[in-house]
């Protein structure tokens, strides 16, 4: 008979085929008795493989670990999940029994933060606009001019871990002034990473301006008409955060008053209505949130969550433990 | 009477104006007597700015020092250029002559591998698809995986100083296998570099493509109706160097038989004719000869090319000459 702790990977087959490759199932199968996936994550496909389980590796999809579910889970002690947020299944029931939370927001920092960096770049280059365009350089430039990522300043609103890994990326873009805005972020810890911490305000009057923050009800429209109106003209905002930090209204209304331009991964709602007006401003770039993990980088986050079901059952501490203390503050 | 060398800046007032800083012109007040730019550079507004020059600061749409200039300029000791290419301005007749001729294609290499390599993070992303059809991620993945910057092979023709640029930014990306081929990279430098020394062949197998090499007769067409058949299908092809490198008939033809992507900032000839396949082939992505410097990055190539002209009246090595035998593998 198997004594190993039981881990159940309390996600559908398809989220299963995304996030773990062969190579991390195997460790975990050295550490323990592996149950599941189940086939859709139902509350009720997904109640019967905690039974036993000292381990619960979630997922997009996976539903919220509430009552129903954790009467069936006596014996589970972590939740190590493969996604960013954790808000989706982590609920006060479940900090109440002592069952500890982990995140793979830290492997999903990496893709966010180079999609907004990319941005940044080929945005000043002019190049979304370029290729709808025929080939003439001076039209292009009639419609904002053609810059390099160098001797601008960059303003990020959120020192999170996309923004953290987002100042990482720009080290190697010459003579750049990043300013950060962050609550919770000490001048000397700024001042470590090697960028300036400032008020909101000052931060918008940057030449781009990058949202990282999380959304709580302190960042709700953050960029909104006031905010927005601090931008300098031909000011680049890209936003691969969530859409309720920006008032999309505010930001359609300002960008048809003077030359901005916006990319949004995100909106508020997503998708956004069929007809809205954001996918008929010239100068908005809207994606179907896929700046994060979305294939090798899906990889990522769930090896990570896996090592944390690993760090556990040797004892080891955990890495990215979501307490209930930090909930408030996380994406 | 002023007796300091004469440094005649031997461009047109427009160009004059894109490239030289106030600072770096002070810099050049200080070191000698200046004369230039002119209004419009053709050889005979040009010509008598040289005489008595013992430096010639060009640039684009600086006229060839052919004998008609160089009659006119019995002094002249070096043409520090301001722009990539020294191609359109040195002549045999110059080499002959002992005159030296700098290069600035330092500076114009770094904004053409941040172009590139935000191309590479973007077109995986398929931002550039996306942001043309509605907000749909199925539909967006139906036309090619939606892919991150990591654990792909990245093949690079050419271990140009952009080439080494692009190198040095791929760093920041985890998991890359960097496969470069170059007829005059060393295998123990490609190791320095941190990547494989491999054949055209191999390169050409890689999930990203990207050309860094001169235009020369060796490189004429590289990517040809036979290495683009040893492209895997979803391969990333960018083109950032010259148009002549890229057989576009056979890309073409090679892109309506398969999935494949291009991003081509040059083309043969250029601009393309209106009514070129290039424009309407939904895959591939021009854009008008965007990718080097353009705004703050010329900046940093009139900075260098001043830099260039100090040094050599300081009597100082130079750091960017480009000798009659290194000429024929110049871009």
């Amino acid at each position: 008979m198997d004594d190993r702790p039981i881990v159940a990977l309390a996600v559908s087959r398809s989220v299963h085929a995304m996030m773990f490759t062969d190579d991390a199932l195997a460790l975990l199968r050295e550490a323990g008795a592996v149950v599941g996936p189940v086939e859709v994550a139902t509350p009720e496909a997904v109640r019967p493989l905690l039974a036993g389980a000292t381990v619960a590796i979630t997922g997009w999809g996976t539903p919220r670990f509430d009552e129903f579910l954790l009467t069936a889970a006596p014996k589970l002690r972590l939740i190590a999940h493969s996604a960013g947020s954790v808000k989706p299944i982590a609920t006060e029931a479940v900090y109440d029994r002592g069952i500890r939370v982990t995140t793979a927001a830290a492997a999903n920092a990496a893709p966010v933060a180079e999609t907004t960096v990319a941005m940044m770049v080929v945005m000043l280059k002019r190049i979304p606009w370029a290729i709808r365009q025929p080939w003439e350089r001076k039209r292009l430039q009639q419609g904002g001019p053609i810059r390099e990522l160098r001797d601008l300043n960059v303003g990020l609103i959120g020192a999170s871990r996309v923004g953290r890994e987002v100042v990482r990326l720009l080290r190697s873009y010459p003579r750049l002034r990043v300013k950060i805005c962050d609550p919770y972020l000490s001048p000397s810890d700024a001042a470590a990473m090697g960028v300036e911490l400032a008020p909101l305000d000052e931060v918008c009057r940057c030449d781009v301006v990058s949202v990282h923050a999380p959304s709580v009800p302190a960042t709700r429209q953050i960029l909104n008409a006031r905010t927005l109106a601090l931008l300098p003209d031909h000011a680049i905002i890209i936003n691969t955060s969530r859409g309720s930090l920006v008032d999309e209204a505010a930001l359609l209304a300002e960008m048809r008053r003077r030359p901005l331009y916006a990319y949004l991964d995100v909106t508020d709602p997503e998708p956004p209505p069929a007809d809205s007006p954001l996918f008929h401003e010239p100068n908005i770039l809207v994606t179907p949130h896929i700046s994060g993990g979305m294939n090798q980088a899906q990889k990522d986050m769930g090896r990570l969550a896996i090592e944390q079901a690993l760090r556990f059952l040797r004892g080891q501490p955990l890495e990215h433990e979501v307490t209930r203390e930090m909930l408030p503050t996380q994406a």
